[in-house]
């Protein structure tokens, strides 16, 4: 299924006063990620919003794993790849590598939600055909 | 014209690896600070952008002066008040105070903007009413 | 076990462009809990780690929920409660909730490190007398 | 003297609900590119930092102008020169352009400090040799 491997260097202004990154900055990498990844599948996300009326695909779950810290100009690599497409849903996983060595795995899961205009509220909605495609590529 | 008075503790994610306060967190304070002004004023701004259908009021200019620096656990104070108000934009004056010592100044002038459906683009709108006599309040 | 509940304004810079908080601010404000738990313990962080000579207390494992979304404006309530209390380690549980409703559930777990001089690098290490004491008080 | 221009697009996460760059941002992306000048010009900050014992540059002055706004999805180019160099601080300008046209524009100051341990306080310091030179290369 898709895959997509990204660089991003460790800016003086994401670590913290111990020198290390500050981890909520790895869920901001973590949703780069997941929109260059589908970028790379062909589909970017601000369009597939507008084409289906949906809202968005917010993440519903993650499980992370912090197993080694990344200090102020490290380069961390950021492996990005499905690992499941659901009906509303698709899960993801998140590697981090830092000088060859794993420092942050993560598990996320997000669905896809749209308004539901009888309902009034927001509720999960079919995974866009063109979207499952974009996923299911290898 | 209105003034407000709001405190802030530093918070060790907002600080970097020299141990000071990563700056632009400071603006992030300040556009905090400028909601809390209007809520003191009356206005919520949500609120207002819904009745007046403006886009909103973003801020058009900044002139900051960092003369201290604040640490992890600083107790801050931010003194925010309305210097002028024009037709469509209003000027602020943010002073943040750490240990009664001035740390950092701020002039800010925010404009309110608005669609115009016939250029097509966003433009500068008049201050609603309701804004001016917020802004005007003693 | 200890416990801690506070509230959080849901500030418009928070939010993104579908008008909901952008998640990984929720891991800040679990970063801004777990010292205001600690607090309540008697114990600030910045305190402990130099009368211990630790380097900090990293998390090393986020397992998080989003059940509903929190837009501008919203009130939150974050309870966060000690689980469990091992060796160099902790658990924690927090909970957001928004207007009643369960919005965010999240188990943490920290690990205490400090620099091992003989290997030359970071690891973990025992929890301070004086932080067990903290985490166990009802 | 030095100058360095870097390409930045705007993340999702990056824009507010009103659907343009939450204006910190800027500052952030200030600050990264602070950092790439310098390092076109040999000069690794944190190197610096550790080869002439100094505690960073950090700004204290701030000049800024919003022009446009910029959305989720645009290609922004950050221009950044060296305008002055002084005894203890230099001066920058960083020019924000979106699709050709200057979106943001910030005058930025920067001054060397160290540790006085005679005042037991952070001070003025002059420009490393080395942090000279670099700023003046063409």
């Amino acid at each position: 299924m898709l895959t997509n491997k990204r660089t991003v260097t460790v800016e003086f202004g994401q670590c913290d006063p111990s020198g290390i990154v500050y981890n909520p900055n790895y869920f901001i990498w973590f949703d780069v990620s997941v929109h260059a990844l589908l970028a790379r599948g062909g589909v970017i996300l601000k369009a597939l919003i507008s084409e289906f009326g949906i809202d968005g695909i917010p993440v519903v779950e993650y499980k992370t794993k912090f197993l080694a810290p990344a200090r102020w100009g490290d380069e961390l690599t950021i492996e990005t790849s499905v690992v499941a497409v659901h009906r509303c849903a698709f899960d993801i996983q998140h590697r981090v590598l830092n000088g060859g060595v794993l420092a942050v795995e993560c598990a996320e899961t997000r669905v896809c939600t749209a308004h539901d205009a009888e309902q009034g509220r927001v509720r999960a909605h079919p995974l866009p055909r063109k979207l499952i495609a974009a996923l299911s590529r290898p």
